[in-house]
């Protein structure tokens, strides 16, 4: 089977045995407990606060790799680039986030290492993104540290982060040094969110999880993106390779808008060197959109991005072609199981006919975005 | 000249001499205030909690009739349907904002009715959205009256609203005869953001304006679109015609985000007649978001919408053409001013040329935009 036609996910989660133990022995949010349901003992996760209907049920689909493969081969999966899932380290102190972080990069790696090869083929099928201990009060030496460790490590291929960093967020100049680190060693910044807003925005209905997830989730990654931009990091690290949760949440439907605030605001636009919608040229994102229009739309956000570099005076219409390279097939797996026992999960049958659908791509773009743009990000061959 | 040629002006504010000289009296925001700079008086206005650099400058551009006019001269605009701008009547207490609100609505209809018209034709230069006084406590008696006269003035076609109801936001069921109202008399409800998000999202960084403008404004209408979606007001009231500010914000790029999670949620599911993203047909848009390709997608989400019916299996591309019949062209006057005195506003040009320039649509279609569009919805003729 040639590369180019295998299905890779960059966007599927686990929470690996190490972490869940972690879980179960806390007795606030995030959490893992055991609920008698029906008189049947059911292990149920609390991550977010004031989750509704008492968290979610969990079981061996976050922790068991043979789980991860039964889900990949129900799906034509070839190969999973697996990622701790939120909240991350972001709730300890300082010295048991770091050391937690150190083992649960060389716990990945080795769930990894160990696990099978693609057919005909050198290629594993896990590879992964480790963990930095991005809390308060870390020495910046930690961090460079879990980035090394990460570096050196032949089957993980970027790093998984939150919004928060040390607790003022991403556009932190402490974390400079970070960002020159992962810039050096070819890391991929896979940024996932977990807060998302302030839940007095979603009022008092009862809807379920679906505003949080729906929307904070987005807006939460959307901002992120945003405040780093703002804050120049693309113009002092062009060659950071970022990739955005959700296909960029709503950043690309807002990045004109931001692009004219920032215009009107000349303080903070003579910090940039290009027009906001530059940066968007940099990213990376997820195709975990559920919808065609959605993935044609950023591929053409992502296309557009030279237009607006500083002395281009170019206008031609975007070719969405160029933008799918930086669009990556993803599950979002365990998260958004199917609600009856089908034999493929629905939020992954949307999502590959959604790849499949979008207008100005060929099949060699939904190649790309199904695989071989992972392949090529993550130098995996 | 041809209705079909008019340029149309939807999304353009005021704050009318009666509401100017309310601001003046008060002593906490929303409140225009007299400071020296550079030794000269100079209006500032504080419409926002937290707002940096002290407001910003208004003068007569926000009050004046002769303002506005020049204004649409100066950039070829025949028609206004202006708005009185945020924080409309919410900070006021019930029996103040009911006398407030009627008054405007009188104050508007006059505004519009003794101004210009088209040249070699009857259709007036301005019309306006009126106001209702929704905060808590007004009584559902006071808010029909004020539907009623809005209803009952020739030149009001529709009310500007923001997104906090009568305190609890708009999927109140307390909202529904104010709903079933605004439905029956063919007004058109525009939503419009004030609020944003919780502040902390922004971090400690100086952005300005930026974020709460370009990321905040269009979370809060996008949530408030999405909460009344959820309660059912879409299919208790399918002939409500609602506009969104700013192109629906980030709503069109998330909602297959929001179906798929919906989709997960089988109590909200079971709300709702129809996958979420068949509502997003019943929305108007405003042509306010600085980009030809945002345009373009969000008239793709419209024109999908049919598509997403309970009962419809149609999976055919959707023409965009369709769904521009139902953006309209906005300029967010006098927000959004140039930095150097030029002789046309680079916010408008923008928006403007980003008609222009949207693949897919012919002049058919951009005229519509432009203008045709609003003389149909607004019946103007």
């Amino acid at each position: 089977m040639a590369p180019a036609k295998l299905l890779v996910d960059i966007h599927t989660h686990v929470y690996l045995p190490r972490y869940a133990s972690m879980l179960r022995t806390r007795t606030s949010v995030p959490k893992i407990m055991s609920s008698l349901i029906d008189g049947k003992e059911q292990d149920r996760l609390l991550i977010l606060d004031h989750e509704p209907s008492g968290g979610r049920p969990v079981g061996p689909q976050y922790w068991s790799r043979d789980e991860k493969i039964r889900f990949m081969d129900q799906h034509g999966i070839s190969v999973s680039v697996v990622s701790t899932a939120n909240p991350w380290l972001d709730f300890l102190p300082a010295s048991q986030a770091q050391q937690l972080a150190l083992e649960l990069n060389a716990d990945l790696e080795q769930y990894c290492s160990t696990g099978p090869t693609v057919t005909d083929s050198s290629i594993k099928r896990l590879y992964g993104f480790g963990l930095l201990p991005l809390v308060p009060e870390i020495t910046t030496e930690s961090l460079l540290d879990a980035v090394n460790q990460i570096s050196e490590s032949p089957h993980l291929k970027g790093l998984i982060l939150g919004t928060r960093g040390l607790g003022k967020g991403l556009d932190d100049e402490a974390l400079d040094p970070v960002w020159a680190a992962i810039e050096a060693a070819g890391l991929v910044a896979f940024l996932h969110p977990h807060y998302g807003v302030d839940v007095k925005a979603w009022g008092d209905k009862d809807n379920g999880h679906v505003l949080p997830l729906a929307l904070g989730f987005p807006f939460e990654t959307t901002t992120a993106a945003t405040r780093l931009i703002l804050s120049g990091v693309f113009d002092r690290f062009p060659n950071l390779r970022l990739l955005l949760a959700h296909s960029g949440g709503a950043l690309p439907q807002l990045s004109s808008r931001l692009a004219s605030c920032i215009d009107h605001d000349p303080v903070v636009a003579s910090r940039l060197k290009h027009d906001a919608r530059f940066y968007l040229g940099k990213l990376y994102l997820d195709a975990v959109a559920y919808g065609s229009e959605e993935l044609g739309f950023v591929s053409e956000v992502l296309s557009r991005a030279d237009r607006y570099e500083t002395g281009n005076s170019s206008a031609v219409s975007p070719d969405r072609k160029i933008g799918s390279k930086r669009v990556l097939f993803g599950t979002d797996h365990p998260f958004f199981p199917p609600l009856k026992s089908t034999e493929k999960w629905q939020s992954v049958v949307d999502n590959l006919e959604a790849i499949d659908s979008v207008q100005g791509w060929t099949e060699e773009e939904k190649d790309g975005v199904r695989g071989a743009n992972a392949l090529s990000l993550f130098n995996i061959s």
